[in-house]
């Protein structure tokens, strides 16, 4: 019985063992030689570093914190946050020491063929997904059985805080890079993409590391937790008596560890050679076997309990429907493959305006299916099981992290395997199946997104959920929980919390601009003042780029995570529990549109450069592939600095009203 | 007391007559001569057989519906829908018909200097401006005086539905012209704005007046009807014993009409010079007046009333406060003179890209100050005096619509006198006043969507509050009415809701993509294929282009209107009263933030590029300037179409809600 009981850390704990078992593979891989380990080292050095730096920083604020939850809230809380904090911190810390020995194994091992090379991706991303997920429910399940429910917010409260830092600090830097590099580098210069002279280069590849790679771990990381932790939460509340409904979340995490690492087998290359095709082999395979998997465990775990055991299940399963859903339908709107894409590619033969105009046009439209699949989504499980089946439907969904951060997690290995194979001048076939991973790369990290953000919603809804029972239960009273549209207090909350993902995001858009432009003006002045560096006779000083980035991240990071964490502090106080709930959902609800139409939009305007880089509508350097740049441009730090940043954020609100709530009512 | 209580009426025929005295100034002067006469009747001809068209296409629908409206809901609703809808139209056709003679009297007037021509334009767009307040205020008051209150939803909805094609179809018009005409006129061939070389130039002044000005006033029309009808309502609803409630916001209106009347003489050139100072000291006469006539007109009407005359006096105050707000504020983000238009133009010497970057981010952030002085607005008009206070605080806000639209149908008239000079020839002298007219027009066309759009959605908060009445009322209970945030339909309904700005928006943006794109290749094939065009000795083909957009605008207006009015049926009649009681606050909050997104970022945009063109970082011609072009072309479906469309379609949702909510409870 206590085996059973421990189960979920048992599990955990094998999932870490195989975690070490996939380093051991690959670092017996042979690491690139000659240029490649120059440039190697360098990303190493500076994602490094500029990690440091940066849980540096955010250390004095988790520190300070610590303090304030310590004497204001409760021992159980400030451990808790600690611990959410540092393992927040491990995870991005994990996926980006991993990815950065992977890159350039990846490079090396393309050598032997595509499909070693795949191999080696695809594992270098599952070491990160799956190290992620296991170190999120070792902790809840510990922390539970160490403490009880109490602290368990203070552990979300701490992931979620980090996770912010990492997206937004990791967001900034990234594009930033990016979008300096490519600005000189591809429109004045006309020079590729991870061309070695382009003095932001390495800048830019450090950036996937921080950003893509590290930022997305910790992101998903809280997600996850969050999801476990308000899920138990709200069993306790809906259901004093009955633990199971405590201790099912936990047990569904179990399953989908378990069939992500058997569904991680079968990520291999087909008869087809499609290499998106072998990852969504690897994921249905865990689809499905989650699917099987869930119904055993319910109908022994819930049995007799108030709610039938056909309606829990039904109620995981529709958020695995969700899931899948969320798959396909930002496939359709960012792969080449489809209407969407290609009709980005089409406005660029009539200039930069049309092809921007197009793209902020599809991105909105792109809202359409992911809305109305979380709205129907939330009303269907509902009706099966209460709130409790709407969080049980984000659990599930949920569930898919290891393996859907290991198809994440591939894209910055593959794209930094790319840029060294590009930088140290490897032959043209190696570079050819480098490239063709590095395109994969592209879709997956965008077709990942769209889970993510679904899921960060349906999260703080959970959330959400749990702050109206406390506030129900706190006050002793239904009608104080009651966050009605007649309220204005509600309606001015729903507005206030409007506005926090749209001037989150207008922040950080700022930042990116900012910093590109002073990104821009330093590769200018390189090229002016260093003489043979167009040639290749001389050599940039990346440094100086990775020093601007990584100051402007560190310094543009600060401001967009104190306001979100003082917000519902403010509003609550100033104007009670009720604007607070309307805030919550207002944050949720325009969180959802800013945070899926950047995503879409800016990885299809991404995709839309490389179907015209294929040769359509006139090619590369052709006037609708300088329009496609633009766009491209622009998409950057929708996709990877705003957009999913505003996934943390809606946690955050939610979690410190939920931290508050007792102090409020 | 007769003669009292039929005030409005009164003051409403007052007006006209003071505008049908405003034509025949306008008459008399004298229209210009030469090459102009050519130009001005290609004008009026276009925008004469679009708004034809367009009325033909929607007189369809129009009949349908009525002939619905009497089978289903009662004579009074579907003779109140024909009256707002034909009033609707003959808004919009008065306005254009005004402009598109002052037009010409402008360009010609400039040459007796500014005053001359400022008083000109000012008055043309007066005319459109008292006329649209004073037939809201006559169709309500008498339909009212004759039917009572049941048939004023359907004058309501008529005219939002009306509007709300108007601004679609011309909002799509102007801009695919505009787009198209700049993308091949000013990045391609290096031509000025409005050179008669131009084939789309004539299809883009067409534009200018039948989407800024009779789409716009269609849209104020249909707003301020909006705004007195729901007040009414709901004065009954809560105060059925007390007609004064239902009778206050006609005479709050008659007041301002009045002093919009005052106001108006004081528009002249001051010893500055200032255009813009001479529109703001008009307005700030209107709004003093006003604040000062509400009081007696309270205290002597709601004497001893449930509510304070003090309590409602200042609610109308609130009112008046965020309008004058909602001035600054998009003054501060849209005008030449601040931070935010010139760290645009800055941002477009790094690039395309930065710049787009910069004025989305811009664009969003612009949304914060309007949506607090929204929310605390509502907040302390409710704590005056309920919701009907808020109601009091729209309608004050809304009484200053005959200025207003006054100051902003000025811009349509100076931009179509710049052009007409341009294309005709005129001497430097003369088209530096048009152009200093028309610099202004830019403005006040900015500045006064930002008024717009926060008093639509304030409108419509109103009319959510009698949707929410009216389902208490008939369901004879009040949970019914509680739309709490808890009920997972409630949430469905927020985020459906909230998903029809971001559809609507993504369609309008695709109409205008799709058409400038038919438009670019017109333009190119006329420059290529007929001989001398470039060179001034042949003239091109303008009709061409004028089909083009004409047909498409026609074309393409259909789908979003028909979406918008079936959207709250479908969503009533499947999930139910509480979730199209979400459906309509979600549509609301992120209308909001679309709306002012768009409107304010475009016009920022607009503006950056005028910035550099005055000589700043390059000048005309400069890198910057091509990128700032860009900017300009995205901003223009941005600030023209899918940002104002917003202000009808939030309001026909809530109007539909209201028609059908007997039929739903």
């Amino acid at each position: 019985m206590i085996l059973i009981t421990y189960f979920p850390i048992v599990v955990s704990l094998f999932a870490i063992a195989f975690v070490v078992y996939l380093v051991l593979q690959i670092s017996k891989a042979p690491a690139a030689k000659d240029k490649a380990v120059a440039i190697t080292a360098a990303i190493q050095e500076g994602a490094n570093s500029y990690l440091k730096r940066q849980y540096k920083t955010v250390g004095i604020v988790a520190v300070v914190l610590f303090i304030a939850l310590l004497i204001f809230m409760s021992w159980q809380i400030a451990i808790g946050f600690l611990i959410g904090a540092v393992l927040s911190a491990l995870s991005g810390f994990i996926g980006m020491w991993v990815s950065t020995r992977a890159n350039t194994r990846v490079a090396e091992g393309a050598k032997r063929g595509l499909a070693f090379a795949l191999d080696l991706s695809f594992k270098g991303g599952l070491i990160t997904g799956l190290m992620v997920v296991s170190l999120g429910l070792l902790s809840v399940a510990s922390y539970y059985f160490a403490t009880g429910l109490s602290g368990l917010i203070g552990l979300g409260f701490g992931a979620s805080l980090i996770s912010m830092f990492a997206r937004v600090g990791g967001g900034i830097y990234t594009k930033a890079a990016d979008v300096g590099a490519d600005l000189v580098g591809k429109v004045e210069k006309s020079i590729p993409e991870d061309d070695p002279r382009n003095p932001a280069v390495i800048a830019d590849l450090i950036g996937d590391e921080v950003g893509d790679n590290a930022g997305m771990a910790a992101d998903i990381f809280e997600t996850y937790s969050v999801t476990v932790i308000a899920t138990m939460i709200l069993g306790a509340l809906l259901f004093p008596r009955a633990p199971q409904f405590v201790l099912l979340p936990l047990f569904l995490g179990s399953i989908s560890i378990l069939t992500a690492i058997i569904g991680s087998f079968f990520v291999r290359l087909g008869k087809s050679k499609s290499i998106m095709g072998a990852m969504y082999k690897g994921l249905a395979v865990c689809i499905v076997l989650s699917a099987v998997g869930f119904y055993p465990l319910i109908s022994n775990m819930m049995k007799g309990q108030s709610i039938s055991v056909m309606n829990l299940y039904l109620s995981t399963l529709v958020g695995l429907v969700i899931a899948a859903g969320m798959f396909v339908i930002t496939e359709y709107y960012t792969s080449t493959s489809w209407g969407p894409v290609k009709s980005i590619a089409k406005a660029s033969e009539t200039g930069h305006g049309t092809n921007v105009i197009r793209g902020l046009g599809l991105g909105m439209q792109a809202t359409a299916f992911p809305i109305l699949l979380i709205a129907f989504g939330t009303i269907i499980s509902f009706w099966l099981a209460g709130i409790y089946g709407v969080a049980l439907a984000v659990m599930a969904m949920l569930s898919l992290s290891g393996i859907v951060v290991g198809i994440d997690a591939f894209g910055p290995i593959t794209d930094n395997a790319g840029g060294i194979a590009e930088m140290a001048g490897m032959p043209e076939d190696i570079r050819k199946i480098t490239d063709a991973l590095d395109a994969v790369g592209n879709t997956t990290k965008a077709v990942t997104k769209g889970y993510a953000i679904a899921s960060a919603g349906l999260a703080a809804l959970v959330l959400f959920a749990a702050y109206s029972q406390e506030v129900a239960r706190l006050s002793g009273s239904l009608s104080a929980a009651v966050f009605t549209l007649d309220n204005p207090k509600v309606i001015a909350g729903l507005l206030i919390g409007g506005l926090l993902p749209y001037l989150f995001a207008s922040f950080l858009m700022g930042a990116v601009g900012k910093t590109a432009g002073k990104v821009v003006e330093e590769v200018r002045r390189q090229f002016r003042e260093i003489k043979g560096l167009m040639e290749g006779t001389a050599k940039p000083e990346y440094g100086k780029c990775v020093d601007i980035v990584t100051a402007a991240a560190l310094k543009e990071m600060m401001v967009p995570v104190i306001i979100t964490v003082l917000a519902p502090v403010v509003v609550g106080y100033i104007l009670g529990v009720q604007a607070l709930g309307g805030l919550l959902i207002g944050s949720i609800v325009t969180g959802l549109f800013v945070g899926i139409s950047m995503t879409t939009g800016g990885a299809a305007w991404d995709n839309a450069k490389k179907y015209i880089e294929k040769g359509n509508f006139g090619g590369k350097g052709s006037f609708a592939h300088q329009a496609a740049v633009t766009g491209d441009t622009v998409g950057d730090p929708y996709k990877d600095t705003a957009g999913p940043a505003i996934n943390p954020m809606i946690k955050v609100l939610n979690i410190v009203a939920l931290l508050i709530v007792a102090w409020l009512v």
